[in-house]
C-alpha cells in the first residue's frame, strides 16, 4: 500500500459543529446526553479507505472532540453521558487500518496524539465538569473501540455470543494499543499485568464473565436488559454529577482566514516566515477591559477573552501539526496590555469557584496549554516591547523551551506572575509549569509575587527567563537562536523536547504520551509492521506478513 | 557507513577481572579506589573504529560494569570511588560514535541498554552500599563521558580554557544523550528546562561558573588545587559511608560452556530449541543446605546459591539480549526443592540487617531480576513437577509475561513466596513485582502466607500465576502459547513487553528506561539520523548531513 501523501496537501480544518456531524449524533435528554456512533462508511476524510465497521480516522474524532467540548459549555442540564453505537452489530472496529497503512509516518503519530488528547478530554469533563462517562457497548468493541470505552468511566458491554472486547493490535497488525490502550489496561482498570499481556496478544478478545473477573469491563448484561441497566446506570452516574444552572453557552465557529501564509484570528495569528521553517504565533490580550463577575462573564459568552483567544490558539496549534510539517520552529509573542490579561486571570479564578462556566473556562486553557506542551514544534518566546506576557499568557512562555527578554530602559517589556501560573493550569505531570521549572529550587517560585511587574534583568535574575540582551545583541542573539534551532534534525529535536519539556512525577497521562507513544512510534516505523511485507500493510491483502524474527 | 554485522556473528563475552582489564585500572587505597579510563584506541571490541579521545564501545563498559561489582564484593575496605581519566587532554568524549554508526539497530539499543543498566548500577553502590561516587572531570567531557559523570554523586570539573561538559547528541549527531542524559539532567540534577534546552542544543557545551549556576556541575576548580579538592571531596564521601568488615569475597570467573545451542552453567542452563526462535532456561535450586548465618554465609562466599545462581542467570540474560536475537520467547523452568529456596531466602534475610555480604547478595539479586524485566524477550514461566518457584525463583514467575502451572494431584507442583516477594527485590518502578502484579486488588498479595505451599487450582485462584491446565490439556496449551507467541511481530511484542511490564508508578529509571530510550530508538531508525544523509552516518567523513525537515 503506497503512502498517501493527501494528507499533506489538503489543509485539515477542525472546524465543525453538532448540525454537521457526519459520524455521530448527540441526543440530548437531560440529565443525559448520548453519544451515538454511526459512522458513514462512504465519508472518510480523505478518499481510498471505506470506513467499515464504525471504524475511525481523523473526521470521526474531530467531531468526538467538538461534541465533547460543547457538552461542557453549551449543555450545562447534562450531567451523564452515554457513548454507544447506532450500528446494529457492532460497537467499534477502532481507527481503520487501510487509513493508517496509507498514511504516511508523521500522519500518523499525529493522528494517535490528537484521539489520545480526546480520549483524555473525555477524562477531564468526568473529573472536572462532574459529567460521569458510561460506555455502552452494545457490539464488538476492537481496538481504538476498546480504547474509547477505556476512557469512560464505566463500561457495560451487552453479552451475547459475538460481543468482546478486544485489542487485536498486536497479533493482527503487528502495531501497539497505542490510543491510551495498554496503559489504561494496567494503570487505570489495573488489570493484572500477566493477563493483560494475554488479553493484547489474544485477536478474538474476552467477553463475558471473564471480561468482568479480568476487570476490561465493569458489568455484562444480557441484550434483554441492556438498554434497561444502560439507563440505570446513566442515570446514577448523572445523579452523583453536582447541578449547573443553565443557560450554557454557544460556541460559535470562530471564522479564522488561512492560507499558506498563515492562519488570522481575532485574537491569535500564525504567520509563516518565507522558507518556511519559522513561524511566528502572536496571542493578543484583551483589547478592553473584560468583564468582572460570574453573570458578566456569562453574558459575554464565547467572546470572553480568555475563551475566544485560547480556542484560537487551540486551532493555530492543529494547523500546525496537521497542516505545516514543514515548520519547525515557532517565535511564541504576546501583544498588549499585561495589566488587563492579569485582571482577566483574577476575575476568571475569582468566578471559577461557584460558576460552571468561568470554571469551564479555566479547564479549557489547561487543556490548550497541555496541546501546546505536547506539540513537536521548538517553541521560543520573544518578550519584547508591546508584549504582554503575564499570568495565563506567561504560560505561554513558560512552556517554551527558551525565552528571550529584551533589556533596556524603564520602557523595556514587562512580565508578571498570577495565581494562574501556580496551579490551576497543570501540566500533564500533574505539577504547573512554574513548578516544573523549578524543581530543584521551590523558593524561586515563591520568591516572585503574584502581579509584581518585573523587568528583564530582574526576570533573569529569578529565573523566570532564559536569557535577556539588551538592544544592542538583542536582534542577532534572537536570529542567531532561531536559524541554530532550524539548522538542528527535527527528529532529534522531537526527541529532546519529548524529554525535556517533562520533568517530574508521571502520571497516566504522561505515560500515554512518553512510555507508550515513544514505542509506538518506534513500531511505526519497523519493517515488521510498515514495510512491504509488514503486518500493517499486508491487512486486509491476499498478502501474508513476514516477520524479521529477530528481537531488539 | 555500512551496517557491520560482526556483534551478530562473534558472541560477546561478558566475563573480566581487574587483571584483564584493557581500559580502566582499579587502583585501590583504602578507604578510596579509582577507577581511572585509559581507553586503549587500537583494542576495540570489534575491528574498524579506533577508541580516540577516551570514547567507548561495549568493550570498555563491560569493564565499568565487573569493576562496580567486584568493588561491592571484593573491596569492602573502599568507601568512596573516584572515577577519572588516565589522558591528559580528556575526561571522556562518549560512545564512539563510529562504532554507533556502524552497529545494527538491534545493537545500538542493547549497547544503550547495557550502559544505562551500569549507569544505574553506579547509583546503586552510592544508594545501597553507602560507596560514594566521584567524577572527577579533568578535561573534556563530552556524551556518554558527561552522562557517566552525571550517575555519579558529585561532579568537580576542572576550571580552565578547555575542560567543558557537554551533551552534543542533538545538534552533532541528531540523536539523544540517550544513556540517562536527558533525564538525569532535569530529574537528577533538577536542571531548569530551559537551560537544559540551551545546553542539550548546544555543542561546545558549559563550562566555569555558569556549569555551576546552571546545576551541571557540583564545583569548579582549577588546576593546580584539582587533584587536592578530588581527594579532600573523596574522603568527605568515604567519611560518610559506613565501615564494612573485611575480607571481602572474591568472585571467581563462572566458566560456562557456551555452544549454539546453549550456554550451561552449574545452577542456570540456557537450552535453544531447535528452529532456534525458543529457548528454555532452567535454573537449578540449592544442591544441599544453604548455610545460615553471616558468618557461614561469607566463608561460603561466591559458591553460595544465591550470589553463584544469580549470576549465572545475569550472565544468560546477557548472552540471550547480544548473542541470540532470533530467540524471541523463553520459558523459565526452575528444577529442586522449594523449601530449600525458601530456607535460603530465610538466612539471607535474616544475615543482610547486619552483615554486608548478605545485604550485597540481596542487591545483587535485585539488580539481575531487573536486567530480566528489562531484557526484551517473551518469557512464559512454567510450573511443573520437580519445579521449585518459591521465593527469590518465584520473582521469576512474577517477572514473566505469563504463567502456566499444572494442575494435578498430591504429586503436583507446589509455589510459595517468602518475605523476598514483599519488598526487597524492587522493579525500576520502585514496588516489589508482587505489589506491582496486584495494583487493583493490593489484598489479594497480603492473603497469602509466606511459606504457604500453593498447589495450582490455589495459585490461580490466588492470582498467582495466569492459567493452570490439568494434565490432559497441559503439553497442547502450553505448545501452543509458545509456538502463537513465537508468531507474532517481534517489534510489537518488544512494545507491549515494555509497556505491560511496568504498570504503576514511574521512576527516574523507568523514564530512562520506557520514555528517553523509547524516543532514542524511534530516532535510532530515522533517515535524519541514520540514513545514507543522517547525521550519524556522516559524522567523521566529507559528507554534511541533509535533513528532511519535517517535523512529526
Amino acid at each position: 500500500m503506497a503512502e498517501n501523501t493527501a494528507t499533506l496537501t489538503e489543509p485539515v480544518a477542525f472546524a465543525t459543529h453538532p448540525s454537521r456531524y457526519v459520524h455521530w449524533r448527540l441526543e440530548i435528554e437531560p440529565p443525559l446526553a448520548r453519544l451515538v456512533m454511526d459512522v458513514q462508511e462512504e465519508r472518510p476524510l480523505r478518499p481510498g479507505y471505506p470506513l467499515k465497521l464504525n471504524s475511525y480516522d481523523l473526521g470521526v474524532d474531530i467531531e468526538l472532540a467538538d461534541a465533547v467540548q460543547r457538552l461542557r459549555f453549551e449543555h450545562p442540564e447534562v450531567r451523564a453521558l452515554v457513548v454507544t453505537s447506532g450500528k446494529d452489530r457492532v460497537f467499534c472496529s477502532g481507527a481503520n487500518i487501510y487509513m493508517l497503512g496509507s498514511s504516511t509516518h508523521a500522519f500518523k503519530v499525529n493522528f494517535c496524539k490528537f484521539t489520545n488528547e480526546t480520549r483524555l478530554a473525555l477524562e477531564d469533563v468526568s473529573r472536572h465538569s462532574g459529567l460521569g462517562v458510561l460506555a455502552a457497548v452494545n457490539g464488538p468493541c476492537a481496538g481504538g473501540g476498546y480504547e474509547l470505552a477505556l476512557a469512560c468511566d464505566e463500561i457495560l458491554l451487552v453479552d451475547d455470543a459475538s460481543s468482546a472486547v478486544s485489542l487485536p493490535e498486536v497479533p493482527l497488525l503487528a502495531v501497539l494499543p497505542g490510543t491510551g490502550g495498554l496503559t489504561r489496561v494496567t494503570d487505570k482498570r489495573k488489570v493484572r499485568r500477566d493477563l493483560a499481556d494475554v488479553f493484547s496478544s489474544l485477536g478474538e478478545g474476552v467477553k463475558g464473565k471473564r471480561a468482568v473477573q479480568w476487570r476490561l469491563v465493569d458489568e455484562t448484561v444480557p441484550l434483554s436488559r441492556f438498554a434497561a441497566r444502560v439507563a440505570e446506570r446513566a442515570q446514577a452516574l448523572a445523579a452523583r454529577s453536582p447541578a449547573r444552572s443553565g443557560p450554557g453557552v454557544a460556541l460559535p465557529d470562530l471564522a479564522g482566514v488561512r492560507s499558506e501564509r498563515g492562519l488570522e484570528h481575532r485574537y491569535v495569528s500564525l504567520a509563516v516566515e518565507d522558507g518556511g521553517r519559522v513561524a511566528t504565533l502572536t496571542v493578543r490580550g484583551p483589547a478592553e477591559g473584560e468583564p468582572a463577575g460570574a453573570a458578566a462573564m456569562r453574558a459575554r459568552g464565547a467572546e470572553l477573552w480568555a475563551l475566544r483567544a485560547f480556542r484560537e490558539l487551540d486551532d493555530v496549534l492543529l494547523d500546525l501539526r496537521f497542516n505545516r510539517p514543514e515548520v519547525g520552529v515557532v517565535v511564541l509573542r504576546t501583544q498588549g496590555d499585561g495589566a488587563r490579561v492579569l485582571a482577566a486571570d483574577a476575575a476568571l479564578l475569582a468566578a471559577a469557584g461557584d460558576d460552571w462556566f468561568a470554571s469551564e473556562v479555566l479547564h479549557h486553557l489547561k487543556r490548550v496549554l497541555k496541546r501546546l506542551d505536547l506539540t513537536a514544534r521548538s517553541f521560543l518566546a520573544v518578550i519584547d516591547a508591546g508584549s504582554c506576557f503575564a499570568g495565563s499568557l506567561f504560560e505561554l512562555a513558560l512552556a517554551a523551551d527558551r525565552s528571550y527578554m529584551l533589556a533596556g530602559d524603564d520602557d523595556g517589556p514587562r512580565i508578571a506572575l498570577s495565581a494562574l501560573n501556580r496551579g490551576p493550569l497543570p501540566m500533564s505531570n500533574g505539577l504547573s509549569r512554574l513548578a516544573t521549572r523549578f524543581l530543584g529550587t521551590p523558593e524561586a517560585a515563591a520568591a516572585v509575587a503574584d502581579g509584581e511587574a518585573l523587568a528583564a534583568e530582574e526576570a533573569l535574575e529569578r529565573g523566570l527567563v532564559t536569557f535577556a540582551p539588551d538592544d544592542i545583541d538583542w536582534e542577532d542573539e534572537v536570529r542567531l537562536a532561531i536559524e541554530e534551532r532550524a539548522s538542528i534534525s527535527p527528529d532529534a529535536l522531537t526527541g529532546m523536547e519529548a524529554n525535556l519539556r517533562f520533568a517530574g512525577p508521571e502520571t497516566m497521562e504522561t505515560k500515554i504520551f512518553g512510555r507508550l507513544s515513544a514505542w509506538q512510534n518506534w513500531i511505526f516505523q519497523r519493517p515488521n509492521a510498515v514495510g512491504e511485507r509488514g503486518a500493517l500493510t499486508c491487512y486486509g491483502t491476499p498478502n501474508k506478513p513476514q516477520f524479521d524474527i529477530r528481537r531488539t
